[in-house]
């Protein structure tokens, strides 16, 4: 832990602040020393073991009720072995931490004052303090509206109701300048310092750059071999078909090494050996107290067909229906493309070129704004569905996001290749899309809340009187402000963005060649912004481990079949491969076709021979597991030869 | 363990002999003398700790050297421990067997002598033969050219020198009679009795059984279907579409319903939720003496670059010059078809009607020879590749067999089908490949060494001047019978069968909906012709631990995503649809194509959508789970908390 911020002696602290809490600013005084107590109870009274202070303004503002909570570098090192934290050894294998081997590990020393990064630390607290449950309490001291029952986390039934407002973990500003300073300020090529990111920022948030940064790197081939088809427009057959082919095989290969590198990470990061934890229902989860089949213990149980009849009777249909709209509004914006055609023939103006461009621009902010509606819808339908695993709810909402996002997106790209067999509208739509989208993005996702943020500083600087933003915030000040700050809501957004640009990368990319190379371009800033955002704009967000990009992974592959399908058949209708087939259009169908199924089976059969893990994290796997093997097995002949010579003796006892 | 051989009066045994271990009749003496003491020796002095006797012959017959191998119920109990076993307990639930909580389980009564079924002691028993390892031995004793090393199996070794012959299970006659009463003996309709197949086989064996029992029945509806179709030649389009369109679906379902199935078989015999165990070297494998990375070992190793060398090199060449020869034996076929269909019409006799379907037959014969030359071939060159592990020999054995015989079986019917364009011959050939090749493997599988097996019982009944069969033989001279019989090679030859009649259904199913029928009355007397195999014809296998169908799982998968394809194809290209399209040809394949994509998305998402685990076995696998986690924290809690008592309790001591 990095005692990066020392308020000892300012506010008379015996520990380092880590996570904040803040209440309701009209919270019942009562349940507020409930929680303060239970917080600081002893473990075998089924406390947290925490330490927790209330956080005293200096000045007069009134609008916060926070508290600060920390731990003891013991509690940490106990909790660590009870989640399972994996580290580094001394002989660079990670190991589980257990107190007793704790100096079997790298950079233990000092009682493991530094051992847990500021993240991990924060991580621990968090888990804590979810795992803080009701033991014999029926309602909350204070509220005897709000019940609970044995069991219940408690912090989850207090900010379902509002009585808890958030909890968040503290910047550390001093490790988040030098983490600053070499990720995006200075302009210079170089990889991005993930393992600094992940220090900071956790797994999660760490393999989303990790993967940004890899996609990046990967589509500079596709760019690189895009440019020249461009510049000299190269449109015979044989080129296209090369260039088709490379592609395919490319975002097959890419995405199978993909999983190579993502292990490599996580076996680094510790996160691919650990052993996951038992799923507890999620926060918005509720229903009648049963028995959990699996504990035993009291919880709220909601029949699974309940569940089923939801998905099935309301949000299939509303997601259909959502489709159909969007379809409807798709041919609203052909009528339009239509209306603008007739209205730049009649004039043939500068203005009337212009307006041609506008159907295209209006479509994609419309397509922009409709994807954000429907993800609140999705959110909401999702959480009815009321799935007692955040697993299970996630994978339901980005199911429900991906199918509408690309209808979307693409739909009216499909109808442009497969319906009006329009390549010069396909192209131009494609370039319009790509942009429009990549530049809306940039700025409602980085830009504007960073412009909003700069002027919260600015704001706080002024009410302190300070003209210079230079200088350092009073430490208070700062833990206000990142009060206020917005709260990151995780990488899904940022998944998506890149998911869709894949799809305009490659499901098209033998029309628009030049896509992968905006698509660089794109990454590149996209790097510097999704940075600057998550160290200026938003909370710091609590670390949570990954092993791999999970859903997203499988979105990727079955993206890349389905270009292979379309690159497939915009090959065989392009212009110059039919007049190549003049004689007969069935020859011509036959042998794409034939293309397709040889590149989809070429596909699934590299999938299945490109090992999903490096041979040499192979092999450290196989280790750990044998060692794990060969100690439960020494373990248990000992246990048995102790058992038989005890079973000697009684025998010899009994014998005359 | 089942004592239902009582031999003790006769040849004056401690012990009920379980396993027969037959040595070479010139073996040396000395090394006779020193595998009996290792086998005897107690475990810390790195022995089995096994029960072995030399079997004295009460014949003159000198043929064998045989010694029987037996064990304490103590010694079993401690090894199955040590295996990890898994056995139901009291309240139903699946738990890996631990002498320690012994009581907890169902039918432990008496010590625990009739717990383990004679299977289970047996495959005990061989675990714990093959485990028996060199410590310091460089050579075996007698044998001075027969190096050993530490850690390498001692049987293995022995076996490889041709001075162990083989070592087999014995069968009990008695529960061999329960059991083929119930399975094969009744002619009636039931289900095979497979708790009690696996009881006395294993689960291997019994899954393949019940996998056949399985795939028959799933058959029974596309029979049912397909007769309707061919007595009243059903050919219009809308009735075949219908045919094949269900015939695909069916057959993903019936795979994803297996999987449910077979875990649910899985999770009854404890083999759904057995720890797998660290994989030692396959007992061909050699090379350089050189250290494990995973074990840290001394064992022989093998550069991977160096297999790489023979599997690129030397396997895929030869396979692909065995696929063109079989290829150009296919076009030789085509000439003498060619050749027979002149004839017939020149003739026109019912000699020459005969003549007419020999080309077939002799085509049939010659694949089901060269599918067994190849198979020698391939076991050879998959030998020589030096696996190291024998999942991955396995691997590589099926997949070289798979895909010759895959050619060998369907290429001529591929070229009948899609370059012929002749559905009458394809339809003959099919029927005429199905039934030859079913009727052959009946025979050579069965019941050729069924009547070889008869014939040698025969000849053993005369020697003791019997008359009658039906009496038992004595003990003695059953063990030496069953040490003659032919060995049991595992399922391979029994799923491939399988496999293959699986393509013949599926691929070309609407072309001849009667092959359903045809598979399903083959099924039928496979079960039996399979079960009199079993128990009649060869030695005793050991029982084999499975959870699943491995590798064939895929390979079925595989089938039925290619028979998409082809049905479609057939569709598309039969008359009656082409009547439809008379205008044009390429709406007709673009329509093909969009059902043929549809489908295989379809395909698919079944796949992803259907669990491969019933939900109650998933609750109960969660359950062992959780509670295992419960387990190790409530350990880990309890420990820190001592540790922390024992700190604060030093801290006491030094403060003043």
């Amino acid at each position: 832990m990095k005692m990066g911020l020392l308020v000892e002696e300012d506010f008379g602290f015996k520990f380092t602040p880590l996570v904040v809490i803040e209440l309701d600013k009209n919270a019942n005084e009562e349940a507020i020393k409930w929680l303060v107590k239970r917080i600081r109870d002893k473990k075998e009274h089924g406390g947290a073991e925490l330490m927790i202070e209330p956080f005293l303004m200096s000045s007069s503002d009134e609008n916060h009720n926070l508290f600060l909570v920390g731990a003891s570098t013991r509690r940490l090192l106990l909790a660590a072995e009870e989640i399972g934290i994996v580290k580094e050894c001394e002989d660079g294998s990670m190991r589980a931490f257990t107190c007793s081997n704790r100096n079997m590990f790298k950079d233990f020393k000092d009682g493991g004052d530094s051992f847990f990064s500021m993240a991990e630390c924060q991580y621990i607290i968090k888990l804590q303090l979810d795992s803080l449950r009701a033991i014999n309490e029926r309602i909350i001291p204070g509220y005897p509206q709000v019940t609970l029952y044995p069991g219940k986390s408690i912090l989850r039934r207090l900010m379902s109701k509002g009585i808890l407002v958030q909890y968040f973990p503290l910047h550390d500003k001093e490790e988040l300048k030098k983490l600053s300073y070499s990720w995006y300020s200075k302009f210079q090529l170089s990889y991005q310092p993930l393992d600094d990111i992940r220090h900071y920022f956790g797994e999660a948030i760490s393999l989303y750059f990790g993967f940004l940064e890899y996609f990046t790197f990967a589509l500079i081939p596709m760019a690189l071999i895009g440019i020249p088809y461009y510049l000299f427009a190269w449109e015979d057959f044989e080129k296209y078909t090369l260039f088709a082919t490379f592609n395919l095989v490319w975002s097959t290969v890419l995405l199978e090494v993909w999983k190579r590198c993502c292990a490599s990470l996580a076996y680094r990061w510790g996160t691919l050996i650990r052993k996951k934890e038992f799923e507890e229902p999620r926060p918005g989860f509720h229903g009648v107290l049963g028995i959990n089949p699996v504990t035993g213990r009291e919880e709220p149980v909601y029949s699974s067909f309940k569940r089923q009849l939801r998905i099935y009777l309301v949000s299939v249909p509303f997601v259909l229906l959502c489709l159909y709209f969007s379809l409807y509004i798709m041919m609203i914006y052909f009528d339009m493309e239509n209306w603008a055609l007739g209205y730049h023939e009649e004039e043939q103006s500068l203005w009337s070129s212009l307006v041609l461009f506008l159907p295209s621009i209006i479509y994609a902010i419309v397509i922009e704004v409709l994807n954000r509606i429907y993800r609140y819808a999705a959110e909401f339908l999702t959480g009815w569905e009321n799935h007692r695993l955040e697993s299970s709810y996630q994978n339901h909402l980005v199911l429900k996001v991906l199918v509408f996002n690309f209808l979307n997106c693409f739909a009216s790209l499909f109808y442009i290749a497969f319906v009006l067999h329009d390549m010069k509208l396909l192209r131009q739509s494609l370039a319009t899309l790509l942009i429009t989208s990549q530049i809306l993005n940039q700025i409602v996702e980085a830009f504007l809340p960073y412009w909003l943020q700069k002027r919260r500083n600015k704001k706080v600087h002024k009410k302190l009187g300070r003209t210079s933003m230079d200088k350092e915030l009073p430490w208070a000040e700062q833990v206000k402000l990142e009060a206020d700050m917005d709260t990151y809501l995780g990488t899904f957004d940022d998944y998506l963005e890149l998911f869709l640009q894949f799809g305009y990368v490659s499901l098209f990319s033998c029309v628009f060649p030049l896509a992968a190379v905006l698509a660089v371009l794109n990454n590149v800033t996209e790097i510097y912004s999704d940075a600057l955002k998550m160290c200026q704009v938003f909370k710091r967000p609590f670390s949570q481990p990954a092993a791999n990009i999970g859903v997203w992974q499988l979105a990727f592959e079955t993206m890349s079949v389905i270009s292979v399908v379309t690159n497939c058949a915009l090959l065989g209708m392009s212009p110059q491969v039919k007049s190549l087939f003049q004689e007969s259009d069935t020859n011509l169908i036959l042998l794409v076709l034939a293309v397709e199924h040889i590149l989809l089976a070429f596909k699934f059969i590299l999938m299945f021979v490109i090992p999903d893990v490096p041979k040499d994290i192979r092999t450290q796997l196989a280790k750990l597991e044998f060692e794990s093997l060969e100690a439960l097995k020494q373990q248990q002949t000992q246990r048995a030869a102790e058992s038989l010579k005890k079973d000697r003796e009684e025998f010899k006892l009994k014998a005359p």
